[in-house]
C-alpha cells in the first residue's frame, strides 16, 4: 500500500518544523516523519539547556567581583549542585514542551512516528508502508561523535546530548574538543566547582580564525582551567578514572565530556537508493541558496548539513527548502550574513567574513582594545578584543571578530550593518550612546579610518 | 586689552570639549574658557559614577535569584556601604582623569579659568581681561535644581552633583523626582539597603509616554519601592527628619534626593549684552541642525540646551558647534536618531518618534511581552516589553519604547535601523540569533504584520 503526498518532511526538529511552517501555507497534503523523541535539538540537548547551565555558572562566579564592590561575604556562597541541575531540567522542560506545541497539533495521518527510508527519489519507507511524496525535505539533523576507540569505557563518556540529563555533576571532567560548545560548556563546569581540563587538537578554540581573539580567549580563558592545545587527546579507562594524555601532559578524570562535533544523522535514510550525489560525509550535495539536491525535488535543511549547525540558520534553511517544496521551480534566496555566538566569558562572536576568506592585503583591520572601555570597566569585564575587517578602498565593513563582554550584542549590531552594506562612514553616523559597550564598535571605527584609501570631511556627521 | 581669537569655547565639559576638538582642525587660535572645576558633568556626576553604582546594586540585587538557581548562601551576602561608595568614587576619579586629558593640554593662552560674560556678539570679557572672537560656543551645561523653599533645610537635600561624593548612604531617602536619573538612582539606593520613596507630581516616569511601558515600569520597580505618582511632593523639616507628603501619603526620610532636573548655566553670561533671542528658560534660540543662534556667529552645545541632556547629543552638538564656528555658513547637519536609555531594570529606553509626536491613526503598534522570551525566562528577567511604532501604509519602523531585559542592546539595534529607514520587512530579514533577548525583537515585528496594509509573500526571506 501507498499513499501519496505533496511533501514528505523527514525529521520533526526545528527546520522540518520551519519547513513544515512554509508548506502548509499551501498545502495539508504532507507528512512529518520522525522515528525519535519529539522536541528539538535546540530545547532538549542544545541551546537551551546549556544557556540554562551556563547562567547559573556566570551568575555564581560574579562573586568574584563582589569584594571590591563592597559586597561581603562571597565566600559563604556554595553550591548545591543537584539543585542546579534541576533547575536547568525544569527549564529544559518548560522549552520542550513549548517545541511539542507544533508536533501535538497533527494527527497520526500527519505525523509518522519511525524511520523514513528512500525507495526512490519521489518515495519513502516508513513502518513498512510507502509514501510517494512530490517533494521531500531531509531535516533529520546530527548525533554526536563519540570515536570508536572510546566505546570499551562508553558509561565515563557523557556527551552534550546527555549532560544535562545527570543529575549532580562529576567531580572531574576532561572537554575534548574546544569548539564553541566544548568550550563554553567547559567554562561553565569549571565555574560550578568541576576539574575541568580542555583538550584540542586545534591551536585554535571555538573555531576562531582570528589569532588577535584566538589568544586572547585562550590567555583569558585559560586562566580559569588548563587548555592543553595543539595535540590529540589520548584516552585509557585506568582504576582511577580516565587518563587523558596529550602531548606530555597528563590527567586522569572521573569522566570525559566528548564535544568533537556532531555528525549528520544519514544512516537509516537509504540515500543509495536515490538518485543524488553525495560529498565526503555523505551528506547530499545542494545549493544554499535553494536547498535543492541536485535537481531533484529532494531539499536539506537544518544540522544534517553540517555547515551551520545553528539554530536561526536551521530555520532560514528550513523555510526556503519548504517553499520550494511547494513552489515551481526551486526559488533561489539571499543567505543571512553569518553570526555565531559562543557563550563563554567573555562573548565570543564572529560576523560576516572571516580571515580564511578575505584577502588580507585588500583589507584593514580595525581593533579596539577593551581595557579602556568605560562600561566594561565598570562591569569588571574589560579583558576583550574587537577586531572587524575593512575594505580598504571604501571603508566597507566585511566581518568581524570578537572576544569580548556582550559580545553577543555588538555581534548582531555588526551582523546587521554588514547585511546592509555599511560602511565605516556609516556606522560612525549612528547614535552610540555612553556609557555602552557599544562605544567599544565606535573606537574600532574611529581607529580605522586612518588606514582607509579614502575620507570624509565631516566623519561623524551627515551633511543635510 | 583685548585679545583676538577665532574662536572662544564657554564651557570646556563635554559639548566644550567635541566642539573644540573639531575647532582645532582648522585654527589654533581659540580659547577655552572655564570658571568651574575642570573634568565633565558626564564624568564627575553624571553617567559614569551613577552607572558604577547601579552596577553594585545590580550585582548585589541578583542574589534574590540564588537560591532558585542551586546557589546557596545568598542570605550571608551583605554590603559595606562606605566601601561601595569608595569603589564607585575610585571608578569616577579614572573617568574624571581622562577627560582632564584634553584640557592639560592647554596652556594658559589657550585654556582661561574664570567665567565668561558677553560683551556683545563678538567680545566677552573674562577676569577683567575682553576676548574679541569670530565665533563664540556657548556650552556651558547645567546645574541641579533645588527648589527655593528647600533652601532652610539645604544640608538635608542631595543632589546628584553631590551624592557621589558622601562616604555613607543616609537610612532613608525620599527621591523627588522620577524622570530618567531619579529612578534609576531610586531604584539603586534601594537595592543598596536605603529606604526609598519615590515622589512626582506626573504619572508617568523616565519620560515615557507609552502608557503600557510606563504600567509595567511603575507596576515593576513599584515592587521595590513605594512610587508616589500623580502629585507633588510638599517638603518639611521636623526633629526626626524631612517630613515628605504627596497627597495623603506621607513619610520621614534623612535626606532629600533631589531630582528635579538640571537648569541651563546661564546667568553669569549675560546674554542680554547680545543680540540673540532667548527662549523661555533664557536659552538662545537656535537651529538644531545648524546649532546657530539666529543668525549670529554665537552657536550653543550641550546640555544647556536643556532639550537632550545626553553624552552623546551633547558630542553631536558641540561637533556641529564646532565645525560652524571655523567655517564659512551654518551647515546643516542631519540630526540623529532620538536614542534614550534609564539604567533601571529593567532596562527603559526610547528609540525615535514617540507617541505625542505621531498620529495613531496612521501607525500600528508591534507588542512582545518578554513572559515567553526564552533567554529572558533563563535570565530571570522576563518582566519586560518592546513596543514599535510602525507606519501602517508601508511597514516603516517610526519609533519604540521599552521596558525589558538588555533594553540597551535592542534600543542601538533599533535607532541604526530606523535612522536607516528599515521596514518591519527589512528587518525580519536581518539575523536573529538563538536564544537571545533580540528575539523579542523579531517576535514583534512578527506581531504586526497583520496589521499593515502590505504583506510579503516571503517575509523572513529575500529572492536573489
Amino acid at each position: 500500500m501507498s499513499r501519496e503526498v505533496d511533501v514528505a518532511i523527514i525529521g520533526a526538529g526545528s527546520a522540518g518544523l520551519f519547513a513544515l511552517s512554509q508548506v502548509r501555507r499551501k498545502t495539508e497534503n504532507f507528512v512529518l516523519i520522525d522515528g525519535g523523541e519529539l522536541g528539538t535539538t535546540c530545547a532538549r540537548v542544545g541551546c537551551m539547556p546549556s544557556k540554562v547551565f551556563i547562567q547559573v555558572a556566570a551568575d555564581y562566579h560574579r562573586r568574584t567581583i563582589f569584594d571590591r564592590e563592597g559586597i561581603n561575604g562571597a565566600d559563604s556562597l556554595g553550591l548545591d549542585k543537584p539543585a542546579v541541575m534541576e533547575h536547568v531540567q525544569d527549564l529544559r522542560d518548560t522549552f520542550v514542551d513549548r517545541t511539542l506545541g507544533a508536533t501535538d497539533a497533527l494527527d497520526e495521518a500527519h505525523l509518522i512516528a519511525g524511520y523514513a527510508t528512500f525507495v526512490d527519489d519521489h518515495t519513502l519507507e516508513v513502518n513498512g508502508e510507502q509514501y510517494k511524496a512530490g517533494a521531500i525535505v531531509i531535516a533529520t539533523g546530527t548525533i554526536p561523535i563519540v570515536p570508536e576507540t572510546w566505546q570499551s569505557f562508553r558509561d565515563d563518556i557523557i556527551t552534550t546530548d546527555e549532560l544535562f540529563e545527570h543529575e549532580d555533576l562529576p567531580a572531574s571532567v576532561a572537554v575534548i574538543g574546544l569548539g564553541s560548545i566544548g568550550l563554553e560548556i567547559g567554562q561553565a563546569l569549571s565555574r560550578l566547582g568541576v576539574e575541568v581540563t580542555g583538550v584540542d587538537m586545534l591551536e585554535n578554540v571555538a573555531k576562531l580564525q582570528d589569532p588577535v581573539v584566538n589568544k586572547l580567549v585562550v590567555e583569558t580563558i585559560g586562566r580559569e582551567f588548563p587548555l592543553w592545545l595543539g595535540e590529540a587527546a589520548q584516552l585509557e579507562k585506568t582504576e582511577q578514572g580516565i587518563r587523558v594524555r596529550s602531548g606530555d601532559k597528563e590527567v586522569i578524570v572521573e569522566k570525559v565530556l566528548a564535544s568533537l562535533g556532531r555528525k549528520p544523522s544519514l544512516d537509516r535514510l537509504g540515500l543509495g537508493n536515490t538518485s543524488l550525489q553525495l560529498d565526503a560525509k555523505g551528506v547530499p550535495v545542494f545549493s544554499p541558496e535553494t536547498m535543492q539536491c541536485g535537481n531533484s525535488s529532494i531539499y536539506v535543511a537544518g544540522d544534517v548539513i553540517v555547515d551551520r549547525p545553528l539554530l536561526h540558520e536551521a530555520g532560514h534553511e528550513g523555510r526556503v527548502a519548504g517553499y520550494n517544496a511547494v513552489h515551481q521551480g526551486a526559488v533561489a534566496f539571499r543567505r543571512k550574513t553569518a553570526l555565531a555566538i559562543t557563550f563563554c566569558d567573555p562573548d565570543i562572536a564572529t560576523v560576516g567574513a572571516q580571515l580564511d576568506e578575505l584577502d588580507e592585503s585588500t583589507i584593514a583591520i580595525a581593533q579596539m582594545q577593551f581595557a579602556p572601555v568605560g562600561r566594561a570597566l565598570i562591569l569588571g569585564k574589560n579583558r576583550g578584543v574587537l577586531r572587524l575587517y575593512v575594505n580598504k578602498s571604501d571603508g566597507l565593513v566585511l566581518g568581524a571578530a570578537m572576544a569580548c563582554v556582550k559580545g553577543e550584542h555588538l555581534a548582531h549590531l555588526l551582523a546587521w550593518s554588514i547585511q546592509q552594506g555599511m560602511t565605516v562612514f556609516d556606522m560612525l553616523k549612528m547614535p552610540f550612546y555612553h556609557p555602552v559597550i557599544e562605544e567599544a564598535l565606535q573606537g574600532a571605527l574611529y581607529g580605522v579610518l586612518s588606514e582607509l584609501d579614502i575620507e570624509e570631511e565631516t566623519v561623524e556627521l551627515e551633511k543635510l
